[in-house]
């Protein structure tokens, strides 16, 4: 069993801790956080699942004002575990990577850091190989580990040369009131880093795009004009994207219209928060464009990253060294590809 | 046992099939719906925990191509059970009757009927004792359930006279397509229909007031200026609220903003689809108005009504006569008021 | 002085309306509309600046009752001019058709209407001269004519072969109640309709495209990837731009950050009703995507199709033959391209 | 002619401008401000129709660079003025006061700035009088503004003793992208600083209230519980506000749904900018709430705050010592009451 840490008890950080709970072949230590945020008063109010350590040791009066039980600091935790996953927001991981180093641990990394805090920039269908046994491993962002599925399905199968994409981004996640949007689309500078990060994950293909945000909370979506080896055809991407177990083939024509609408199923479904891990790619989206193919897909953005996380730790803890294996192992234990 | 069914599986359907699910003293037959909706096909991968039934027997092949298994037809499932759940669009309700009425069942309607679909309009905690033994009930609707609550509370402490509502309201649920609200406020003709609704709940109370639409999905917020038989003061009102089992009184001071933060807190709590039963008043919204009080609630519109209709179904089976011991066992089984 | 009329005075009825007004070489002869709306109260509390004509006789009381002076009837205003802008609902236009081939009347109808509705699909600046006397002239709608622009502006200096939209599209007007999207993100059946637009006016491009529905209100935004006959490189693409009237090339660097910048910054131009003709290019998207080039425009969707339709008008009356004489005698009322 | 500068051209300082310019017996000497916003540019855009001076002249070069023609310093304005219309950031007003006192110049701060800025907090209907020859004048905020000529309007016809409002706030205004709200209502600690505002202007009268943000960009909405000192009808309310001049009576029925409906009628209009110095009570939202009574009203607040500025000026410079003159001054040069 690998003993896990996860650091950053925010939108991901919980969705990391409840995934590795998941995971049969790792053990939860513990959570780290700095404060009595409304995250931890919700982990409070269902009876610790998770045990809580102290980032901030200073900050343990508040916590005893509240009841919270809190079971040592984030350096405790750190000596107990094999590895870290650093949840925290942009900036501390590249702090808190010193304490990592200090106990000799391994620790993985989210989008929000720079791509320097690690050895190795990492996406779990991409480029597995790359982590394995390595100490620092930094995650793809949320739109981009999602869009990287959908391209490198296409292009293991097919190969692909070159991608323009077009992100429609949501802009806050739902309950955010520190950031937002109103009425309006805004454009971000070209090329989209996405497109930048695609090509240092899959540095054969050539990638380019433009980011717009949108004054929406459920999920990002994204068109990808992609150019193949061969021309692809419809059927062609349609028949890769059906045989991926974190891709869902969904149709406008069943009442998937939108973002809301895969939302809303996750909710219906029961799953935790209502989160989906796998992205969606619409059947009725994907036409072909002369020689190239384009398509829209839907990037479930508080929880898409949990799967390839869970790869990250089997690459880096050596705990698997096939590709394919390791994140079958992953797709198991988080019920992937069962609905298929 | 009590049988209970449930026709319309949709936002209010799901969750009353999953509030009945719940108590351990009634039993959930089955569900019934027209077509294969999102709400149906996350039934369907869930692997069926409900039976369901077809209220169109016509439409049986739409269901057969989706693998989808059928217990019977709506017909069938009235027959069945001791009460429906009816949770039908506005009017279809109406329809329906009849075929209820044919079989000599109970029935409870949702708020989009019209009054005169029942013999008695009901609310769990304000006017249980009507409900005992009738045949048709129909609930408030969500925002008048949670008002009520809150005006019930302190009305039988320490009697209301008179109230005066803003609702500031929520115009469509996530994942809703069919209706919404781009960048604009939208005024109600005055006075709004909870407020008249409150007033033949409740009819030794004055009541009016103003409803706006807002372009937002996560809660209605409403303010309400009571005046008391004698003055309220702020601390009486928060002892008040802090007694009850399907209220929480919340604070910005902890990070409980607005609306959203209460559904992500809910979804952080683990709470099936993100739901939340209580409606929550904040601590720092509560203030004098020379003798009135005022205060503002938050009304999580999906599944408020979910436990007073509970209520609903023990009043008409009369189950329990006594108002009290007939909340508090609703309440036991959802859960609520554990978490004081 | 060629006599026009405008059928219809809603949004784009009142737009095209002033359009006219400020051609010296045409005279607007007045409006036609059902019903005393608010855009009609507007035009009295203004002083009727036009003369008001009635489409449906029989509610001419509702008129006289707000003294709203009216000058006759839409059968009356179309035997006093030469050609009719048809802005009605989708559908209505179909209909006043027969009215106005009646009295043997031209008539340019919005992009609302089917193509069959006219003899000729109609864009300024790509098929001038296909409406050159023409009796019955359909425009593309606000998206296609301002991606045509943009797109025929490469077309003739550089030659394009293919182009893959992204259509980022604003729900609904400043002021609509009767539709809207609230929190959500919905994507349409590809190719979108513009797509198949532009291959209708341009036969010799391949084009393809995905809409999503964004709930905003100021202007749609669209990404262009367009295949040229050569290369087209970021230097080329912004060059050409940069020459042509009904485009302006704004810079994220300048505070141009989104589609509200652009109506914010038409208010405080003192155009009126805040509204924008030309569509903008952000210099900063312009990106190679390989052979292909890549960017970004905005569409000010209430006022982007009036220059085309004033082109319209010189098309089908004849009174220019020569197709960039005509675009600069519209350019030169409307104050287009002035601001460089 | 009373000379006037204004300093801050942004939302509220380029409507100041227009503001004055409109006074046949003031002249507007220039505008000051720290940097080619996109404000300036458009002034650039259309001529420079007000003389440009620079707030800080170290940004000489970014001017000259765009072809800005600048005619002084902010310290230059202030010499040649007679009184300063200070519409700065927060903060940044009582900074300047002190070269408004060096000089020995009147000066009107907006509602950003704190009392204590001022030797007066002003509002041009309810205390005019206090104005008088002062030095430096705080304007109310806009909602405060927009409220109090509802309230005062009732005051001074029947008495009031006591209010209660909800205020269900805009966030951000049309074109803001450095704040904003998505799919969420926020609420704020009561009571709201616009009711302990009014009292300060209005000290014989209660007032508490509920602030509820919410994601829209056109307009706030409030609604007004008042308590007269006799019963008052909604009779008695409708004909107090449809005599006065800077206040609309709108009806749902004509098509007034809510603050867009506002928005774009005052685009129609042909208002610069689609500005509306009125507020707006909706008919259909007075009730009578026992004997308190219960109204609507709708905020313009980009514009809203002008009049009562222009007004300002009238009391400082003591152009006018009665109030109804003064504001009947103000009202005939910005043309308010002539749609009546």
């Amino acid at each position: 069993m690998v003993k896990v840490g996860v650091v950053g008890y925010g939108v991901i950080g919980q969705r990391l801790a409840d995934g590795v709970a998941r995971q049969k072949d790792m053990e939860l230590v513990g959570v780290a956080d700095v404060a009595p945020t409304l995250a931890i008063r919700a982990l409070k109010e269902k009876g610790m699942p998770y045990n809580l350590y102290l980032a901030v040791p200073d900050n343990a009066k508040a916590f005893e004002e509240l009841n919270i039980p809190v079971s040592g600091t984030l350096e405790e935790l750190v000596q107990k575990v094999d590895v870290i996953l650093d949840a925290t927001s942009a900036g501390v991981g590249a702090k808190n990577k010193e304490l990592y180093a200090k106990y000799n641990k391994k620790a993985i990394f989210q989008g929000g850091e720079k791509n320097s805090v690690a050895d190795v920039f990492f996406h779990g269908y991409a480029n597995y190989e790359k982590g394995l046994g390595k100490q620092f491993l930094k995650l793809t962002s949320c739109n981009t580990t999602g869009l990287i599925r959908s391209v490198d399905c296409l292009d293991r199968l097919y190969g692909i040369e070159k991608v323009a994409i077009t992100i429609v981004r949501r802009v806050a996640d739902p309950g955010d009131y520190h950031r937002g949007l109103t009425n309006a689309l805004q454009v971000d500078k070209a090329p989209s880093h996405q497109a930048v990060d695609l090509m240092t994950i899959m540095p054969h293909i050539e990638a380019t795009g433009i980011l717009i945000h949108t004054p929406v909370t459920h999920g990002h979506i994204i068109t990808v004009v992609a150019k193949g080896k061969k021309k692809i055809t419809k059927e062609m991407a349609l028949e890769a994207f059906k045989t991926h177990d974190r891709i869902r083939v969904v149709r406008l024509a069943d009442g998937f219209l939108g973002n809301a609408s895969l939302f809303r199923y996750a909710r219906d479904l029961g799953n935790p928060r209502g989160d989906m891990y796998e992205i969606a790619v619409w059947e009725e989206s994907i036409v072909e464009s002369g020689d190239d193919i384009m398509y829209a897909i839907n990037i479930p953005q508080e929880a898409v990253t949990i799967p390839e996380t869970m790869d990250a730790v089997r690459a880096c803890m050596e705990m698997e060294t096939d590709r394919l294996k390791a994140v079958a192992e992953t797709n198991k234990y988080l019920g992937l590809g069962k609905w298929k």
